[in-house]
C-alpha cells in the first residue's frame, strides 16, 4: 500500500455500499483528475463489494469533471453470479454526481488455455531510442499524471512536441509506474488513458473531453514494461474514438479500451 | 410504425420512468432474444425520457437472458445537460433484472464539419456475388433475427456454412432490413450484433454469450445498404472481443461497437 497508485485509489467504507475517498491532484491533466484515474478509483472501490477478483469490463460516463479533494462513491451490486458480478457505482463530489460507472467482474485465471490471437504488439523502437515523457505540454499545461509514470514514447508519435505532428492520430510507447509498482488489472484502467491525446498528432492541440471510456481487462499483466498504442481512426461529427491496446512483457494483450471523446475546439 | 423493428422496440410508459414492452420472438437466436435487439429496445425506450435525439454511446451488461414476452424497463435520468443526457436503465422480466444499460445521448447533427478519417469501409464483393443469409444454422438452430434482415455475406467469411471455416475470426457483408425500413441510430444498435459470431470461422460452432456490448453511433445513416464488418483479434483467457464497424451508402462510418463475450465451450 505504499505506491502512489494504491494510496490514491484507496477508499473507506462508511456503510451501506457508500465509500469515501480523496481525489489526488497527482493524476491531474491541468486542473482536473484524469478520466482513467477516476475509472480505476471507482472500479477498485466497487471491487471491494464483490467476490470476483478482476475487473473484466468497466464503462465510465463522465458527467461533470471533479476537482482534487474528497469524493463519495456509492456502489450498487447489480448481480452477484457464479461466474460474474456486475456493479454500478456513482462518484459524487459536493453533492453532485461526476461519474457513473457500470462494470462486470470475474476471474481472469478461471478459463482454459484456448487462445486464438491475430493481434500483435506494437512495433516500438527499443527503450533507449524512445522519448521520455514530460509533465509540461508545449502550451504550458502541467500534466501531473505524467510524473506518475515512466513513459518512453515512440519518437514517431511525439513530433507534436516540437511542432511537427506526424499527421497520423496515433501515439504509443513503453509504460511503467515511476515508483516501481508493478501493474495489475486496476492500474491498467488508468494506463489506457494516461497518454496525450492522439489528436495532438493531427494538429489539434486542445483538450479532448472524454464522454465515455470502456476498458476490457483481458489478462493479469506480467511484471515489467507495458507497451501501449492508442489510435483514432474516425474523427467526425464532433466526436472521435480513442482505441488503446496494452501489451505486457510476455507479449500478452492485457487490456483493450475505447473511449468516445469530443473533438477539441482548438 | 409499421416496420417490425418499430413495432418490436415500442414501449409504453406506465409512469415514473417505468415502461412496459413486449420482447418479440422475431429477433431470437435459438430460444433467446438477440443482445443487440435488447440494447435497441432499452435505448429507444430510454431515449423517450431525454431531450437529445441520438444515442451516442450505449453500454449493455447482460445479466440473465430473458425470453420473448412482457418486460418492464425502468429508466433513470443520470444527467440532463446542455450537450448530452446520460441515462441508466434496467430491463426486468418476471421480477428479475436481465439487462442493465448505461447510455449517453446527444445530437449527431450539432457539430461542425471537421473530419479526419483513416478508417475505410470493408472491401466487399458486389451484392450479386455475396451469399444470402439464412435463418437456419448448420446444427439446426433457428436464428429468427436473420429473417428480419436482408444480409448478403462476403463469401470469404461464410465458408463455415459448408464446413470450411476461413481460419480468420471475421465476418461481414451487406445489410438492410427485410421489410424495407431504412436505418437510423436505433436500428444500428441491433445491426452491430445481428451477424453470426466471428468464432464460426475458427471452428468454434457454439453459442457466444455476450457479457457486455458497447456501441458508438457516429452518424445518422443515409438510406440504402449498410456494410458491416466484425472482427475478433484476441480470443484468450476465456473471453473474446467482437469489434463491429458499420458503414452507410455514402461511405460514412455510422457505428462502431465492441463486445466482450465468453469463448464458446464447443
Amino acid at each position: 500500500m505504499s505506491s502512489r497508485f494504491d494510496i490514491d485509489t484507496a477508499a473507506t467504507e462508511v456503510g451501506g455500499g457508500l465509500y469515501q475517498a480523496e481525489l489526488s491532484a497527482g493524476w491531474n491533466v491541468g486542473e482536473r483528475p484524469n478520466g482513467g484515474y477516476l475509472a480505476a478509483l471507482i472500479a477498485r472501490t466497487a471491487g471491494k463489494a464483490v467476490a470476483h477478483p478482476d475487473p473484466l469490463t468497466v464503462t465510465a460516463h463522465y458527467l461533470r469533471p471533479p476537482v482534487p479533494g474528497p469524493v463519495s462513491i456509492d456502489v450498487e451490486i447489480v448481480r452477484a453470479g457464479k461466474r460474474h458480478s456486475t456493479v454500478m457505482a456513482r462518484l459524487e463530489q459536493e453533492g453532485t454526481e461526476r461519474v457513473r460507472m457500470l462494470a462486470t467482474f470475474g476471474d481472469l485465471t478461471a478459463a482454459d488455455g484456448r487462445s486464438i490471437v491475430s493481434a500483435e504488439p506494437p512495433a516500438l523502437p527499443p527503450l533507449e531510442e524512445c522519448v521520455t515523457g514530460r509533465a509540461e505540454l508545449p502550451d504550458g499545461t502541467v500534466v501531473a499524471i505524467m510524473e506518475r509514470f515512466d513513459i518512453r514514447f515512440d519518437p514517431a508519435t511525439v513530433g507534436w512536441v516540437a511542432g511537427r505532428p506526424s499527421g497520423r492520430a496515433e501515439i504509443g510507447g513503453w509504460v511503467r509506474f515511476a515508483d516501481g509498482r508493478e501493474q495489475d488489472p486496476w492500474s491498467l484502467l488508468v494506463v489506457v488513458d494516461a497518454q496525450p491525446p492522439t489528436t495532438f498528432n493531427v494538429g489539434l492541440m486542445g483538450w479532448v473531453p472524454t464522454v465515455e471510456l470502456t476498458t476490457h481487462v483481458r489478462a493479469r499483466p506480467a511484471p515489467g514494461w507495458l507497451r501501449v498504442w492508442i489510435r483514432t481512426r474516425v474523427l467526425a461529427g464532433g466526436y472521435l474514438e480513442e482505441d488503446a491496446e496494452v501489451w505486457d512483457s510476455t507479449d500478452t494483450l492485457v487490456a483493450m479500451s475505447r473511449q468516445l471523446a469530443l473533438v477539441p475546439t482548438t
